[in-house]
């Protein structure tokens, strides 16, 4: 079940320069983990901003919500999602 | 599988009032029928507009959008699906 | 008498993470009071964000905002309250 | 139990105009009879626009929305409701 | 003259409490003033938010411009002033 | 007492062009006759668009909505009325 | 190089029936065309809108534009394009 | 003087097409003479949308509203003038 | 060449206040300055807000920057401009 | 390939100025070689606002996310990407 997610991204700039590297390794480490795991099936850059778009493919909401709010940049973030069906004239 | 759904019916003032009658009568059928089945779990009207509150329990976001597409007043809704996880809180 | 509310919380990154915790913890017990009590009759976890919809079953509007003004989140909080009608076609 | 309502008309341009004139008629006999019953409290318009800020004075949301509904222009306009709540600094 | 005033408080987390609490206790007494020499003739709070609804009767937009920006938490205020004019249909 | 009006004229685009140029002519007698009287005190075209920001000098919102309502226009009409007051570093 | 684009169908109420059969049956062998050519590289529904999320991969904004304006309901179409780069976390 | 312009071009469904092809190849040849003149300085096409973004060269807002007001499309058109300045990177 | 423009002054609750005084200082003597000039030809508060509206009579867009980005609050305003054009119905 | 792009530029009050001093310096710097080496093709301020509109001429998006987010202020900037196409009245 796939659902199109948008992240943006928001660190404080008084926010602790090393603290934040730390965040956004391990964000990277858990991104590509979930990658390999083909939950996180599409990841993008949205051009010019500190954003993504993402698809997941998970078993159900909860599932996806658990993997979200584990995010390790998901108190920075701003998370939209939009349940996608079947499109008709996709082949 | 929960989804907060929010229907907005906009019928166009010129739209002939028998067809629309007959929709509505359609609608209410419709929705009584997805109620009993227990895919429609809340249906609450927000007071003051032609509009309501659903809460859906659904398979899949296919079978969501199935059920929407299929409303006889689908042709006159603005519809905005939010995805429900279960809340850490709740009893 | 039932009120939708949805619950945005917003914590600022430099609040002490202890306080954060006790604030949270107060907050979910008070939370399962009122569902036990029966006033917070629905409450759900919107996917991808710390924020809540909630349906709330109150005599009145100002027992409605005693109840919301006293979560212990409430200052860090955006509350967006909808009122309910019975609909038509709900079964 | 107070509601705050703003009220916007919006009657299209080839609407029949002595239509519209009985739908006004009928919508201030109305407004006039709500008033005097003591459930709408208040009744200003906004300045330069065709809608209005109202109170009403109900005993449940579900009488709220019967009496917004049967307001005669009711298919013409854009309502919101606002629940109030008693103000601790009001004397 | 009646304008419509909807007063939104955003007090500062870090604001210091006492300071805070200072400035309320002399809103309140602000408020109850006018609304006892008749400025401030309703006073209702938003259900669910730090925020109320008020309507002002005064002589001129000068003297409502003073009183507003004379209110204690007035650094702290979001306010929306709309003018009200007499409705034909208000009895 | 000053105002600040915004007006955006909205003519649909079958309307008879008769009839609208009958309108935009009694349209510019009576804004040019409020203007003689010292009520319309400035009136200027927003570059682009088919609207006005203008300025009225009234006695009250009573007499501002009579003015504003009686627009040949005011039935095509989006109006926003901002209230001013005197401004401290004015001269 | 890859854009997002999110593309809203709205078909006027009065719109011949016939006409729109037409044009969607015109769209859909387009857009599958599209997509064996590997152009339109992803085509999704959202749930509960007449709306989809769709993935395209062309060589410039010149073919996209060229792409999109072909559309059968392209007229009917509201259309948001969103650039997307490579994200430094994708494997 | 630069003056940034964005242009939306809306035409109802039901305008006569003959009219519509008339009214774009008058805008075309009114556009390209403005072009030749140096009035108007850059034209682009918003993928994905019937819009443009222009830079108009004047010597006034006078002149430009004079311009805007004359495209053949001005009545289907929602237009937005942001007036520029040299910026003190620009080489 | 005339421009509308809206400031919304936006001081933090943490500015030092003195230093805020000197600068509301030095903005009144400046904008006095501005309007002796002819350049700030008028200059009204919005009614609740720290906010005003304001028209200028400038040369060109550059020179209105430049008395704009010379305002000693300008570090703290949200600032909007809106071209002005002569309006066929002034007199 | 031609994108348009607005940035923002939102620098917060307690920055130090000498680190906000180098950034612009820095900033300055960075645009006038990509405005030598002609990806920068245009750079405008927008009146009354720390913003700018630009246009940038890249071979690709991957290309223009890398310009875009080696500015030197990026990380205090709103930046907002439009892709632009060949406008058929262009000459």
């Amino acid at each position: 079940m796939l659902f199109h997610v948008e992240m943006q991204v928001n660190i404080p700039h008084d926010f602790p320069a090393e603290k934040a590297d730390a965040i956004k390794a391990a964000e990277k480490a858990y991104a590509q983990d979930l990658q390999r795991q083909g939950k996180w099936v599409h990841l993008w850059r949205i051009a010019g901003r500190y954003a993504n778009v993402s698809i997941f493919d998970v078993e159900s909401v909860d599932e996806l919500h658990t993997l979200l709010s584990s995010l390790p940049l998901f108190p920075f973030m701003d998370i939209k999602v939009t349940p996608l069906a079947r499109h008709p004239s996709a082949i």
